[in-house]
């Protein structure tokens, strides 16, 4: 059998000798080429097409809305989703430099003298998108209507996690569908996409298995954390063998009930009072697009002739 | 006249009652809505157009690439930009936690206690990217091919600059045009990108003007920096006065002629031994969406003809 090292190692020559993605030095960060965006744009649209068909994404009375998030967001909306708890390690937060002149020389000169000049730098405002949706509970009202809010969110998400493995990048976009109402109709939305995620996905030659997620929470506290995200059934995954039946399956997609963890840290307030449940899917738009390549080839002029026809059509 | 205060107040207001933008609680950070998003991708297509028809774009025996960067780019690659010199209030260093299962609980207490928890940060190895083009020039071989590179460039970058103006976001989408080869190449790229930039604004109804650019270098050092630029006449901004004539004009793209900067700093060395010379042309994709947004109106169908035609085909 052949080991992970060398298969995550082959895959990733792969992609770069055949000009998909370009290496930076650094692992898990890669400069996309154009074929390759051309793929993730098209699964994209695809999963566009497919989350607007789907008619829990305008319930009557509820506000629809697409947003596009840039990279960073606030870091007292970062705090309130708790994500320092559970994933400490993949966080980014952004520091920058605030001081005078005179402390700009002292930090050139550091750095002339091949010095560390971090210290010179202060924490910022501004954190890293930890997961597509996390902003949105910060920027959406307080008062929810009548029928709750459905939100389409799209961007890039960042997780301190170099690893040789392309399908583990630092930085990559989501595309994710959000339901924030009842407890009901977040439960709901979550068990409606998970079918319909493999739908799509299915539709494009990827075998697709739904399992429950097992994530890596940080430390000994997050033991708990995962045997609690396991026991209540809250994160379904959609994963593929991209290495191969030997090895693990990596997700593409998720499907999650958050249940009132938002609700709660955001005041989240139903027209009723009670406290907003919510659910999301997102689809790991790299993750998907590398999926292809994997499972079709490095030339999509190969692909089934059904999956060229479903991505451009 | 009403103080530019007013006006940036009344612009930020106008844009997000028109559900563009999204305030996130930040000055400079905002989501982006489906129309202005739907406005910023014909802007960004109708730049790849132009751009493509320009020959000098596949310059003989050149290898001609698009890249799209993720929002950050290895440190190395940073430090190598020499931007901490000239601009390090503007820098964003991602910091992250790499600490032990105790070490967390140390944090997480000092959070629950409402104190800081900054110092459990230490930097990390990925830099927020600072100009559209800086990861490229760690990205390509040093060794450039008989005819130099041509490289289009796509993506997010990040400013520590917090401003009510919506015209200067902290986090913002470039597409720029890179020319790396002898010194005359690189002139005459820049020098052809002034006017075709000008041609492709203006046929946008964007009364733009070229001016060399005062860019804000930081402190005393800086002063010196800046009158460089301008006495050699490196960089020509295209400004368009989005607040009236009696305010200032904002630059939506330049067109930057490096010299042997980045040839130097990044070891990019020509056939014949000598050191490249660069220059690039860069679009700012939400200031140019936004200016269209002030002149023409919030409501793109109440466009002129011209401008919907030019912009959704």
């Amino acid at each position: 059998m052949t080991s992970i090292d060398t298969l995550h190692d082959q895959f990733r020559r792969e992609l770069v000798e055949a000009g998909l993605l370009f290496d930076t030095g650094l692992d898990g960060l890669y400069a996309r080429g154009a074929e390759f965006e051309r793929i993730l744009d098209a699964v994209d649209h695809l999963i566009t097409r497919d989350g607007h068909a789907a008619s829990d994404l305008t319930p009557a009375g509820s506000g629809y809305r697409l947003y596009r998030f840039p990279p960073v967001f606030p870091r007292d909306v970062y705090d309130k989703t708790d994500y320092i708890e559970s994933f400490p390690d993949l966080t980014g937060l952004v520091h920058t430099f605030t001081g005078s002149s005179s402390d700009h020389r002292a930090l050139l000169a550091r750095r002339a003298a091949d010095e560390s000049w971090d210290h010179h730098l202060t924490p910022g405002d501004t954190v890293m998108v930890s997961s597509a949706c996390h902003p949105l509970y910060g920027a959406i009202p307080q008062q929810l209507p009548e029928g709750g809010i459905a939100a389409e969110v799209n961007g890039y998400c960042f997780r301190h996690e170099p690893s040789p493995d392309p399908m583990r990048m630092q930085a990559f976009r989501m595309h994710e569908f959000v339901r924030i109402g009842t407890p009901s109709e977040a439960a709901e939305f979550r068990t409606a996409w998970v079918g319909r995620a493999q739908g799509l996905l299915s539709g494009l030659g990827l075998e697709v298995e739904a399992v429950a997620a097992n994530d890596p929470f940080f430390g000994r506290a997050g033991k708990l954390l995962a045997n609690g995200q396991l026991s209540n059934n809250l994160k379904t995954e959609l994963v593929v063998h991209v290495y191969g039946d030997d090895h693990p399956a990596d997700a593409i997609a998720s499907c999650n009930l958050a249940e009132d963890h938002f609700g709660r840290n955001f005041s989240l307030t139903l027209p009723d009072g009670s406290t907003a449940h919510s659910a999301c899917v997102g689809f790991g738009l790299e993750r998907i697009t590398l999926a292809l390549l994997s499972v079709h080839g490095t030339d999509p002029a190969q692909w089934p002739a059904t999956v060229r026809e479903t991505l451009f059509p």
